[in-house]
C-alpha cells in the first residue's frame, strides 16, 4: 500500500465516511486511493469555501469528522473562513492538505507557501507528515485530535511523496479524550447560587442547545424559576413541539444588555461569556449587566450534558415541566417583508428540517417565529465570517439524508460561496435555499448608522448597497444547475415552499424584498 | 481628523487612486472617509477573492498599488489566493484589514483571530497598527514597502479604534527603494557567455518582457544569435506585430527540458530558475537540462531593464533587429476546439487589448496563436492559484479604461471567483470574457494519466468532471448582470466577438468545448 491508501484505509477504519473535496494535482494519489475505497463517499465542491462549510454542517449533525481535501496553501487559504466558523463551532473536520514532494519545497515552486502559517489560526491540531512511513500514525492521530475535547479542526499536510511513497498497514483508530468532567463541587456551588431566590438566568450553549439539554435546562428552569438563554451565534439548537425555547441573545449590546436586565446570577451552561460581536467607542465590550455575576457551569468543551444533569438532579425533582404551550405558527400572508418571510416559512416548514440560518440582520426574524414550529434543528453562524450557509446546509444534507434541509439565506452572504448550489444539484440533495434578497449589506448600513453617520456619501453607498446591477437569483441557480423561482409576495412565497417541500431537492426561492 | 480620514489622505498623496473594497463593520470609520475623499475610488467586490485579484490586476497594469480594504482574518484569508499569486508576479498592493479595537480583542468575539500568521505567508511586508497617532506614519510606510523593490505585498493591520480615535496630520509619501542596479562586472560576464560562440538562450522575466525589455532581447538576440524564452507563468508580457516574441517555456517538465535542449549558457533575465511546477517521482526539481550552465543576468526584483540595455550595447550594435515577420493569425474555421478558439480570439482581438490568460491547460494554444496578433498585453497565472482570472481582468480594466480588456479564461477557475463578473457590469467595464467550457478540471485528468492511472475509478471521475449538471455559462452571467451568449462552432464564436469587441462590455461568451 502506498501512504495515500493507507491514510484512506485507516480514516475508514476510524469512522470516516465522507471526504469534502477539491484536489489538484499534489493530492492526486489520494484521489486514486479513494477509486479503490467505495466506503469514503467523495463530494466535489467548486470552491474551497464550499468544501470546509461543508465539512461544518456535516459535522454539526454527526459531531463525526469528515475529511476534507484540499490543494495546498491557496486552496487551504480558500477554506479558511468556514474553518474559522468550525472553529468557533467546535466541530470535529479533520482537513487534508497536499503539498509538494519534500524535496521539491527548497525549489519554490509557483505553489509553494508557509501552510503552517495559515492552519495555526483555524486548527487545533497541526502537523506535518515527514515520511510516508509516518502517514497512517498522523492520520489516526488528526481523526482522534478532531474528536477529542468536543471537537475541534484538524490540519494535516501531506506532502505528495508521503502520498505515493510505500506504507506500513493502516493505523487503528486512537482513543479519544472527551468532553472534560465538570467537578461535582462546581455544580454545587450554581445549585446554591440557583437556590439562593435571587434572578439568575441559565445561558445554553454547545450540547446544552441538543434536544437532550434543553430538556434538562427546562427541568431547572421549572424547579428554580430561572430564565433560558441561548447564546448569540449557537453552532446547533434543536426547537419547536414541546422543547423548552431559549431566548436568544441579541445582536447588538444594548439589546443584550437590556435582556440580561434584572438577572442577578448568569449561569454558563456550554456558553462562553457573552461579549459583543464588534466594539463601539466607550462601550463595555462584555454584555454581562454591571452587577450580574458570571458563574460558569461548564465550558462549551466541557461535559455540559453531565453538568445539567447533575444541576437538574440537585435542584429539583425528576417530574418532567409541564410543556410551554407555544403554538405553531400562522400563515401571516400580507405583504412580504423579513418578519412575514420568516412566519410563512415557520408556518409551513416541515417536521424535522435543519434549518441552516445565515440571514444575518433577518436572522433573528425567524428564530422568533419559530419558537413552536414543528420540531427541526437550526445551525447558525458563530464565527461571523460569512459565506456559511449554504455550504453548511449541503454538509448538513449529506449528513441526514431522510431530513429536509433548509437553508435560510442572505443574500450578500449568500454570493461568498454560491457555487455551493451546483454541489447541492450534483449530489441531488433535499435543500429548500430560500434567499432574502435586500440587495444590500443592510449590517453595515445598521452599523453605520449607529456610528452617527446621518447621511451616507458616495463611497458609504456604492460599498453597501448590491442593487446596480441586481442579482438575478432564479438565473444565478439555474446557472449551477439548480431549480428556482421569484417570489414578491407572501402568496408567492407559500406557493413556491408548497411546491418545493414535497419534491427532492435542490430548490432556490428568490424572497424578493 | 481621525485616524481613518489621516489613512485615505495619506495614500491619497502618496498615489493611490482606487479602493478595491470588501469592507465590514471594522472599516466603516474608512468607508466614512472615503466618502470624503472622492479623489480615490471606492471598488465593491462581492467576496475578497475578487478584490485582491483585482487588485493584481490593476497592479501589473500601472506598477501602483491600490488599496484594499479587508475585513478582519475571514475577509483577508478571502483573499490570500489572489495575494498568492500578486506576490509571485512581484506586483504592489497595500492591504488594510480592519480589526476589533485594542481593547476588545482579549475579550475573544466571534470574528478574533490572527490576522498576522495569516498575512506573512503573502506578504513582503506586515505591520499592526498600534495607536491612531501611529497610522499616518504606517500607512506611509505601508505604501513605500508596496512599490520598493520592483514591488510587493504590504498588509496592515487596523484596529477599529485606530481608525475612529484622533490623529495627527497625514504623512507625506516615504522614498522608495528602486530595484537594485546589476553590477557591470555581472552584465560583462554574461556579455563574455554570449560571445563564446556556445549556444546560449535568453530566459526573460519580471520587466524584462515589457516591450522595451523585449526590443532590448531583440537586440541581444541579433547581435549574438541567442535563442529568447519566457519563464513558464510570466506576470506581463507585452506582445504581438514586430515586438520580439519569445517561447514561452512550457508546463510539463519533459517538455521544458526538450526546449532547452542543446542551450549551453541558460541566461536568466529577471526570470527565476526554470524549475517543475510539480514534482514527479524520481524527476529532478530542475528543468535546465543537465550540462546546461545557468548564468544570473537579473534577478526579478533587479533593475532588469538596466542590465538589459548594458548587456545590448557590451554585445551588439545599435541598429535595431529586423522585425520577425509574424503574420497575424487568420481565422481558422472549422470545428471549435482549444485550437480554433485560440486561433479565432487572436485573429479578431483588438488593438492594444490586455488579455488575461487563465485557461490553464488551453493557455498555451493561445500564447502561440496570439505571436502575431495586434499589440497586446498578456497577463498569466503566476502563482498556480486558480480564480485569479476574473477578478485581474477586472481590475486591469480600472487600470487602463482606454484598453479592451479579454479574459481568456478556463471554466473550472472561472468558478472560484465568478462574483468578478458583477463587478464588471456595475462598473460598465470594457471587458469580453470568453469561458472555455470543457466541463472538467482537464488538467487533473492529464496529470492522472502522467502518473499511470490508466482507466480513473468513480472517485477521480466524480472529483474531476464538471459536466453532471453542465454548467450554464449564459444563465450564470446574466444572474450577476452581465450580457452573454453561448458559441458552439467557429461561425457562432467569431459572431459572438463581432458583436462584443465594439460594443462598450462587459460581455461574456461561453466556448463550448
Amino acid at each position: 500500500m502506498n501512504g495515500a491508501e493507507v491514510l484512506v484505509a485507516t480514516a475508514l477504519q476510524a469512522g470516516v465516511e465522507v471526504c469534502f473535496a477539491n484536489p489538484g494535482t499534489t493530492e492526486l494519489p489520494l484521489v486514486a486511493a479513494l477509486d479503490g475505497e467505495p466506503g469514503v463517499r467523495p463530494v466535489l465542491g467548486l470552491f474551497e469555501g464550499v468544501v470546509t462549510g461543508a465539512a461544518d454542517g456535516y459535522a454539526r449533525m454527526t459531531a463525526k469528522p469528515a475529511l476534507t481535501l484540499l490543494h495546498l496553501g491557496p486552496g487551504f487559504a480558500n477554506g479558511i473562513a468556514n474553518l474559522h466558523n468550525a472553529r468557533r463551532a467546535y466541530s470535529p473536520i479533520v482537513n487534508i492538505v497536499g503539498d509538494h514532494a519534500t524535496w521539491h519545497r527548497p525549489y519554490d515552486a509557483p505553489l509553494t507557501s508557509d501552510i503552517e502559517s495559515l492552519a495555526r489560526p483555524v486548527s487545533g491540531w497541526v502537523r506535518q507528515t515527514a515520511t510516508s512511513s509516518d502517514l497512517a500514525a498522523d492520520v489516526a492521530d488528526a481523526i482522534a485530535a478532531a474528536r477529542s475535547h468536543g471537537g475541534q479542526v484538524a490540519t494535516l499536510v501531506v506532502p505528495a511523496d508521503c502520498q505515493w511513497g510505500e506504507s506500513g498497514p493502516p493505523a487503528r483508530p486512537r482513543a479519544i479524550t472527551p468532553p472534560a468532567a465538570v467537578p461535582d463541587d462546581a455544580v454545587r456551588a450554581v445549585a446554591k447560587v440557583l437556590s439562593s431566590g435571587e434572578p439568575a438566568a441559565l445561558m445554553l450553549g454547545a450540547a446544552g442547545l441538543t434536544a437532550a439539554g434543553l430538556r434538562l435546562a427546562g427541568r431547572i428552569a421549572s424547579a428554580t424559576g430561572c430564565r433560558l438563554f441561548t447564546e448569540k451565534s449557537p453552532a446547533q439548537v434543536d426547537r419547536g413541539a414541546d422543547l423548552p425555547a431559549p431566548e436568544r441573545l441579541a445582536y447588538f449590546p444594548e439589546d443584550a444588555t437590556r435582556m440580561l436586565g434584572g438577572v442577578a446570577h448568569l449561569i454558563l451552561a456550554g456558553a462562553r461569556p457573552p461579549v459583543t460581536f464588534f466594539a463601539y467607542p466607550e462601550a463595555p465590550s462584555s454584555e454581562t449587566p454591571a452587577g450580574t455575576a458570571e458563574h460558569r457551569l461548564a465550558a462549551p468543551r466541557d461535559d455540559v450534558i453531565g453538568a445539567l444533569a447533575y444541576l437538574a438532579d440537585l435542584v429539583g425533582n425528576d417530574r418532567p415541566p409541564v410543556p410551554k404551550a407555544v403554538a405553531r405558527p400562522e400563515l401571516p400572508g400580507g405583504e412580504l417583508d423579513p418578519a412575514t418571510a420568516a412566519m410563512t416559512l415557520a408556518a409551513m416548514q416541515p417536521a424535522e428540517a435543519i434549518v441552516v440560518n445565515e440571514a444575518t440582520t433577518m436572522a433573528r426574524a425567524y428564530f422568533s417565529a419559530s419558537a413552536g414550529a414543528a420540531p427541526h434543528t437550526v445551525l447558525s453562524l458563530t464565527g461571523g465570517a460569512i459565506g456559511q450557509g449554504l455550504p453548511s446546509a449541503l454538509g448538513a444534507a449529506i449528513a441526514c439524508p431522510d431530513r429536509p434541509v433548509i437553508a435560510y439565506q442572505a443574500d450578500g452572504s449568500a454570493l461568498y460561496t454560491s457555487q455551493a448550489l451546483w454541489t447541492m444539484a450534483r449530489e441531488r440533495l433535499d435543500v429548500t435555499v430560500l434567499i432574502l434578497s435586500n440587495r444590500r449589506y443592510r449590517i453595515l448600513e445598521v452599523e453605520s448608522e449607529r456610528a452617527g453617520v446621518q447621511r451616507p456619501g458616495a463611497a458609504s453607498t456604492r460599498l453597501t448597497q448590491l442593487d446596480d446591477p441586481a442579482i438575478n437569483w432564479v438565473s444565478l441557480a439555474n446557472g449551477y444547475g439548480v431549480d428556482a423561482r421569484s417570489a414578491s409576495t407572501t402568496e408567492e412565497l407559500e406557493s413556491a415552499l408548497t411546491a418545493a417541500f414535497p419534491e427532492p431537492g435542490p430548490h432556490l426561492v428568490e424572497v424578493v424584498l
